[in-house]
């Protein structure tokens, strides 16, 4: 038995997530009918972690056992001509048999992207968030230090997610504004990037909501340690939109 | 009678081109549609140039002139709500009555972008020329060279074009490498940006893909001198894909 390791890169805006609904086309769905087609038997890939409908990924890990005896390089090329096109594997190799891509992860982190200007992109649609109204990078950033560390995110967790530990440590959390380069001075994109050690259900979503609320001063940058403390997710801000939101990183 | 310019950006994924062609939806028919349903009156674009199918613009102009009395950035934003979002209006302002999109251009520019790396990427599909060869950039640099200025340049123009003038002048060409920021490390990207005072058909394209053919190798830096003189079509390299090329500018 071999345990192969795939690093995959998505768009995820045609999938209704990493996960198999039926009857709707998701990311592991595509990936385990490509990897049956060339195996010719059936497999299970496992996944750092779900991604919801729409949410993309630059690096998702997944990995899987196979009795095939098939380089990991003829699998990742085999595989890359099966897949459609919004579906890449950027590397697979062989991984010690006790690898478990959700398991044995220690952190991960996505960013979120946000357009902010006046008009939107045809080509950042479904890529980032178009948010029109002014806002305070500066706020955002003093609000973003109160959640750095270990708290409970229950405020930050979706009501319905029923998840029982709600504790997390958010190891690193920035807010920056980074410009386009293919399109410079065009484009004026901020982005928000989260690592942590593990994420609730909508978690990275809705601290996202909640830094745009204070960036537009609708809320104080301070209330962040408030809205933790209460530990109910009304006390946040609304969950921000999964298209601009991309798994970046998985730490083993 | 007002005179209207527009500045727009479209992902010319999905359209035939810039063009009306009948039942192919075309970037000029969807924007006119568009219009006439806020203007209530039919109006005729008059693009800086047509872009064909599956060519991008982050920097297209056209002009239109109306009896309408309402205000350019009412109609931008009238705009934007109605097109498809994979077209954009950057901008609407008033021009005077004797400007003209493509008659009042003094140049435009055109980059190129190639993926030039061992695997595609979900995100750059459509958008760059997935080239998993190794290029050498410097011997591409020097080809561009020899085209610098004004020549005849019809061994670079589709031989079914029936232009009678191929003389065109590039006042700038340049061959870089570009590091995609939001995913920083992992695309190899190559510009190529060519700013001449016209382009015949398909000119872009043919320069790139004898360009990409230089950087492989298979054919000698040098030989752009020669390939310019034989003013034959054949002699020059393949037509690049249309998904990788973009209009940047149109100074006028």
């Amino acid at each position: 038995m071999r345990n192969i390791k795939l690093e995959i890169e998505y768009d995820g805006a045609a999938y209704c997530g990493w996960q198999i609904q039926n009857y709707q086309p998701s990311i592991q769905k595509t990936i385990e009918a490509a990897l049956r087609k060339i195996l010719q038997e059936k497999v299970k890939l496992i996944a750092s972690g779900r991604t919801d409908a729409g949410v993309h990924a630059l690096f998702q890990v997944a990995n899987f056992t196979t009795g095939s005896a098939i380089p990991a390089e003829k699998l990742q090329r085999a595989l890359n001509a099966v897949l459609p096109d919004d579906i890449v594997i950027t590397r697979a190799k062989e991984a010690g048999l006790d690898f478990h891509s959700r398991f044995s992860a220690r952190s991960k982190a996505y960013q979120y992207l946000i357009l902010n200007q006046r008009y939107p992109s045809a080509f950042l649609r479904n890529r980032a968030y178009f948010y029109p109204y002014p806002l305070s990078i500066q706020l955002m950033r003093q609000a973003a230090r109160y959640l750095q560390g270990r708290h409970d995110f229950r405020s930050f967790c979706a009501s319905h997610s029923g998840a029982k530990n709600t504790i997390k440590k958010i190891k690193k959390i920035s807010v920056s504004t980074i410009r386009y380069p293919l399109y410079a001075k065009r484009y004026r994109l901020i982005a928000v990037e989260i690592e942590a050690d593990g994420f609730l259900y909508n978690m990275a979503r809705n601290i996202v909501g909640t830094l745009l609320e204070v960036g537009r001063k609708k809320i104080g940058s301070g209330s962040l340690k408030k809205i933790l403390l209460t530990k109910d997710r009304s006390s946040a801000g609304p969950t921000a939109p999964a298209n601009g939101l991309y798994l970046i990183r998985v730490n083993y």
